[in-house]
């Protein structure tokens, strides 16, 4: 089954917090399971939360982050129902434990890639993938003669939504970034481009659908954005990490400022809050085995286009984090396993 | 123009506090307005929420009620751009003011009928049929697939949903009732029937939306009943009324129950909470032309249908408000104007 090397996030909210630690072998399959011989590993700002040690639903230190690899099957359960065989080029995503050379996964959490599919764009594929979806498609419901903006334009996530809204025809599409260098990126992938501060002092500007990364007190800015019968889809908190490491300060002042919504509230303004944590759909395998369908069939037929900035090796794991935290990204960033 | 009769809410809260009085004349229409001489008005809930002194928008006292009509237009400004004509059959919104022998209006407002179109079913249609395409067509954005509870199932507003649902073909539809004789009518509408109470204490239902007219407490209880990716629609407040007079306590219970909804809970849950106030989008004219010719298509061909349970002679207004506020209806409440 070949040797297991594996990143462990040993001491969150510390420095020199991640180790390349060499394991025995990968797990043997239970039923049910498949084992992947990972080549990419994808990197997301969820574990650069829980490197700074901000992120609840993490497992209790040391243990194996990564949401989300792609690679070969190498090893099948007999009871495996899913038909995937050895040999299949696939991808996954991991509730936990993807950061590694070797994963093994239920067969649900696997997609079997269209022929000659990118691996390294695959590896880009099921966390942003599947947000793009179930925020999108799933929960806000995108249609045509929507307006939407993304205040995520210029990452991983971004460039994947951008597209997806784009084939859809809407007939607006707002990228944000906080970084000038990067509103280019963002009109290249065919979005108006903005800056936060801009978006924010702005009052001209409202539109149907508002995907929010930030959260903290930008999500009650972004509200009074929307247009009546508009909805909001809150995603996670980047504004709590400044520069890639934890700013305390910031945590309390954006902790202070987490709105709470009112039903009244919401009802004069005829709007809508939502709320997104693929995370917690691991309970429902059914739905997030629908949306990996989807998000391959999507990909394979170019609606989502996803884009990877930067692949590091396995060893420069420090440093493949400190690039996605401190925000100079402008797509997926990737750890790459290079004895395959 | 014809003498002008209209019922005056003169004391909200107290007893008698609706009377039938006789103005001079109707307003003669301005720029872009038309006059209809009002066969039928509608009764809603905001109406007895208002006779209760309950109802935040309310102008101050005395005014005219009513929200919606049917009739016959009888005056057309030069200005009026929607070819409109003298004779027509319309039925109208109003901001107030549509409990009367004559309305005038800005035409953008009103709906011409299709030929034949009943006039006792176009007065039971402008609110309910606005309410129901913007709640579950444009907020909830329904789909073939939901699972839908509406927990307001035997009165106008249910009607109209149960009709739009079945049309569109939703694997599952539940009407809720506080009073068990009225079971059968949702059921006869083709909906499965469940009391609030059985809806409350059970647990195994799940379903994708939910239309809530209850408010308060039953907000909470409803979203621990949404699948993942669901979504909840706050509507109003009926909860705060019992039998149809103000009960202090209800109100003071309901508005310490009124839960308040974090971003983060909603990410955990992977769930929407929206609301609807269809009287705060008179702002918005082209959503609601839209939506009210919208209304009167889909009604044209049966796909909303219209439940009207009794007609009141204006003269009879207190006998009417009392007949909706004790929950006693099942379908639309009309007052007719005799003398057309």
């Amino acid at each position: 089954m070949g040797h297991l090397t594996q990143i462990q996030l040993v001491r969150p909210g510390k420095f020199n917090s991640l180790q390349l630690v060499n394991a025995a072998t990968a797990k043997a399959p239970q039923k049910g399971e498949v084992v992947i011989k990972v080549r990419f590993s994808g990197l997301n700002f969820a574990d650069i939360m829980m490197r700074l040690g901000l992120y609840p639903d993490a497992p209790s230190a040391p243990f194996c982050p990564g949401y989300e690899v792609s690679g070969e099957i190498i090893e099948v359960s007999s009871h495996e129902s899913r038909d995937l065989q050895v040999g299949d080029l696939v991808m996954a995503g991991c509730y936990f434990g993807g950061q590694a050379s070797h994963v093994t996964v239920p067969s649900w959490q696997v997609q079997k890639l269209a022929p000659a599919f990118d691996l390294k764009l695959a590896a880009a594929l099921p966390v942003s993938g599947l947000t793009c979806d179930l925020a999108l498609g799933q929960l806000a419901r995108v249609r045509t003669q929507d307006s939407v903006m993304i205040d995520c334009g210029s990452g991983a996530l971004g460039s994947l939504m951008i597209s997806y809204l784009l084939h859809l025809g809407c007939k607006e599409v707002i990228g944000l970034t906080s970084n000038k260098d990067k509103l280019s990126t963002i009109e290249a992938r065919g979005a108006k481009a903005m800056l936060v501060e801009q978006w924010q002092h702005q009052n001209s500007i409202k539109v149907d659908v508002i995907i929010n990364s930030r959260g903290g007190k930008s999500l009650g800015h972004d509200q009074d954005k929307l247009r009546p019968l508009g909805r909001i889809i809150a995603l996670g908190a980047s504004h709590m990490v400044a520069k890639g490491r934890l700013s305390y300060f910031n945590v309390l002042k954006e902790f202070l400022a987490m709105k709470k919504v009112s039903f009244i509230d919401l009802m004069h303004a005829n709007q809508g809050v939502m709320g997104l944590n693929v995370l917690r759909l691991f309970e429902k395998p059914e739905l997030l085995i629908e949306s990996l369908q989807n998000v391959a069939g999507l990909a394979a037929q170019g609606v989502l286009i996803p884009q990877v900035d930067k692949v590091f090796k396995a060893s420069e794991v420090e440093a493949a984090y400190d690039y996605l935290g401190q925000g100079q990204s402008r797509g997926k960033v990737l750890l790459e396993w290079e004895d395959l």
